[in-house]
């Protein structure tokens, strides 16, 4: 494809995502396919003929657009805010625009520091010291492992330079609760700790947060075991709840056993622009790593998550490579992001950011996340205020966990008609929300936060929730009836 | 921003796009910038006023692509070929103008189908059989790191589960020779099989290919002297000089062993799209895993890495995660990707490939790597002729490993020569070359490739070298002479 033919091609794709865009609040939320449906809509061999950039359009809206679950659509509520804001795929289009490639400084200056500069604006707008450096990797889950490994080796003694983990005097430890998110037991089996040596810590029953004590207690006892605590992940802003873990108190039992402490804070991350938010993770600064993505809640398209350090020496000593093709006389004068990773290669992710941030401005972001606090606090008041239904754990953030408890039904009875309540909403396509189990019991999550949704998007999904939670019809006509 | 902004700014950044790539040739190959340069340009503090796009396009203007190196400049033939096509580039707006979260099947039914549509396709137009599964990595490094996890819990029977590596009985140890990429070795770390562990194989010292007895014998001594072998990497096309491994013996000597089989043909990939060179590849149907990536060569954009299993259950049984709030109605019945992987969240990569394949055609696509392959043979020849050069590898695919031999030059003062006149000749900016080591002494590796260089770029390239070698002009004026 020419630069020409590109011109004309990109343009009509641009008016049909705008296009799009702009018409996704008529589209059923949830996708409205069987498993298959796609791909049977695909020829088995791959087509030998070209096809137009206006045949692919029209495939996009038969085949693809009915096949999206839609998170950029105002009544999502499900899993959590994945916005992709159309100033961060402006960025991104300029990032595959220009065609750059990250395998060390020299292939690409511009990726390299400019990324250095909006991870750095980053750390400025969240409040964050300039102890800490930071790189932007693909999701959390890859930050989990790569703060893991950083334990590992720390705890070791970089035991990796020589026998690895199978000539450990010691087997490493890692410490997180129940409501850690799931990439942190996967990390830790990657990394190859073993599930025994995963350690589950107390939780409060009704924060849903760490207890320090038993973390304090959990190390002490393992060490005196044979094992030997290498790192803890604590959660500001849990996946299920938003639970905060008591950072001040981590971080010193913490630092008393030499434990390198991941602040996962992938979610709530956002909230950490409000200044009036950021006690909740007071103690940050004395954590080893920490991470939160801003293709979240904030709105940079995906993938774009923030991993911060307070020594880079642990990340290069842990994963340096420098074969002889990218050595340069710029070595040791500049940073090389592949040492500071697992992927060799990356894309000039940065631009995503900045674009958000110079096209939408910090304060227009700052006010839709003030917005969404807002919205989220309203609608904990009106389950609150409604009789048969509860408000299952604290909001902190923009995620309210509810249950509707009609008298009498309770244990299976109440799990069954929480599920079946919830899958008559979503299947509806009018909004969609996320169960999950908390506590052994099933509840619904309702997660505020997309870029559209406006009070009167959760005003409507108050509506829609009471009616299908007591079967009455979810159809728009009725549903003027119910708002009244 | 909403659709009818980003439909106005959207259309100014894709002339830009087009008018830069249209232009690219006239700007110097390698970024004329020195460390910092780029970084200083922005402003310490966020700012906190809106730009508008025509800002932040003159700001890329200024900045950015002054600090950009440009591998998609037709004289680039440094590192590998790392085009970014631009039918990719509309896949991936497309990606992002969508918004689709993959996080499970439900998040987005389409972007998990549609991966699994064009992984097929790119399966069937590299010849390999319907026993493959395949997937998108970010990258081939991250692709060997899942490789040698699933090795690793494949040997010791699934030790993740209970007690991890720190209580394997026998410590498990990967295979490759030094020719590998430098990810295998730091997979290897990361997976906490230790570098006492990663053992070296040796080469061929002509071909630079594994010797299969030689595999077989460190296997077979290691597993006598108390380790677990667990996996091999073997290299279709090695970094440095596009060597391949002899497979048919490696999968025979792994099969004894039980071992695990991982191929890297990470930048030789895109050369199986051609029948005539599957048979450099003869014996992968009985490996068990392969990445490639069409990142490279064949041309979508960064970041595009295939990887294929034989058996999909070792990556699930490793890697699966199934959080309450990911549980759906059709679990059992669809690809979860997230268990194929390190990350949860995904990117909808899949429209890239496929973009990139309807767009520009899969004979085009091959006709243009049949090109570049007649014009390395072309350098090749131009190389073997002329006097004080050698070519110094086999030349299997489109990577020409060449020397510049004065008489009476050897040793420490060769190695001086060759690295001064690649530094001359790419500081000019006007071609790009990477040096790299080769049995201990420095070669310079002339990687052919990019969409836009033809011959007539090759054959500049040819008479910049021998004037760069010789202290000759680099000037596009005494060029013509030397041309002549």
């Amino acid at each position: 494809m020419t630069p020409e033919e590109f011109r004309s091609a990109g343009h009509d794709l641009i008016d049909w995502i705008a296009d799009y865009r702009r018409e996704l609040e008529s589209r059923p939320v949830r996708a409205q396919v069987a498993p298959g449906d796609v791909a049977r809509a695909f020829p088995a061999e791959p087509p030998d003929d070209v096809a137009t950039i206006q045949e692919l359009l029209a495939d996009l809206d038969r085949v693809v657009v009915p096949g999206m679950t839609l998170v950029q659509h105002p009544m999502h509520f499900g899993w959590f805010p994945s916005n992709a804001s159309l100033a961060s795929v402006l960025g991104d289009l300029a990032s595959s625009g220009l065609g750059g490639l990250g395998i060390s400084w020299e292939s690409c200056p511009a990726l390299t520091e400019v990324e250095e500069v909006v991870c750095d604006w980053l750390r400025r707008l969240t409040g964050l010291s300039d102890g800490w450096s930071g790189t932007i990797h693909d999701t959390a889950s890859t930050a989990c492992l790569v703060a893991l490994l950083a334990g590992r080796e720390r705890a070791t003694d970089h035991g990796q330079a020589d026998g690895g983990l199978a000539r450990a005097e010691r087997p490493p430890a890692v410490y997180c609760t129940t409501q850690a998110h799931s990439s942190v037991k996967k990390a830790a089996l990657m990394a190859g700790y073993g599930n025994d040596h995963l350690r589950i810590v107390a939780h409060d029953p009704e924060t849903f947060a760490m207890e320090p004590a038993a973390l304090a207690e959990a190390m002490a006892r393992d060490r005196q075991a044979g094992l030997l605590p290498a790192a803890v992940v604590a959660s500001v802003g849990t996946t299920a709840t938003t639970a905060v873990d008591p950072l001040p108190a981590i971080v010193e039992a913490a630092a008393k056993e030499r434990v390198w402490v991941h602040v996962d804070a992938a979610m709530a991350g956002t909230a950490m622009l409000l200044p009036e938010f950021r006690h909740l993770w007071e103690g940050v600064e004395d954590a080893d790593s920490l991470s939160w993505n801003p293709h979240k809640w904030m709105g940079t398209i995906l993938d774009t998550s923030l991993f911060y350090v307070r020594d880079v020496q642990h990340l290069v000593r842990v994963m340096s490579t420098n074969p002889s093709y990218l050595r340069s006389g710029v070595d040791g004068e500049v940073t090389q992001y592949r040492d500071w990773g697992i992927p060799l290669g990356r894309r000039f992710r940065a631009l995503k950011l900045w674009f958000h941030l110079r096209l939408d401005g910090i304060e227009a972001i700052k006010d839709r996340v003030r917005r969404d606090l807002e919205n989220a606090r309203w609608f904990e008041n009106q389950v609150r205020d409604a009789p048969e239904w509860e408000v299952v754990a604290p909001v902190v953030l923009q995620t309210v966990c509810v249950r509707h408890r009609p008298a009498g039904v309770d244990g299976d009875a109440l799990d069954a008609h929480t599920l079946a309540w919830v899958e008559r909403l979503n299947s509806s396509g009018r909004a969609l929300l996320t169960p999950s189990l908390l506590a052994d019991g099933w509840m619904v999550r309702v997660s505020v936060g997309v870029e559209t949704t406006e009070h009167a998007h959760v005003e409507q999904l108050w509506s829609l929730m009471q009616a299908a939670a007591t079967d009455r019809s979810l159809d728009p006509d009725s549903m003027v009836h119910i708002d009244s």
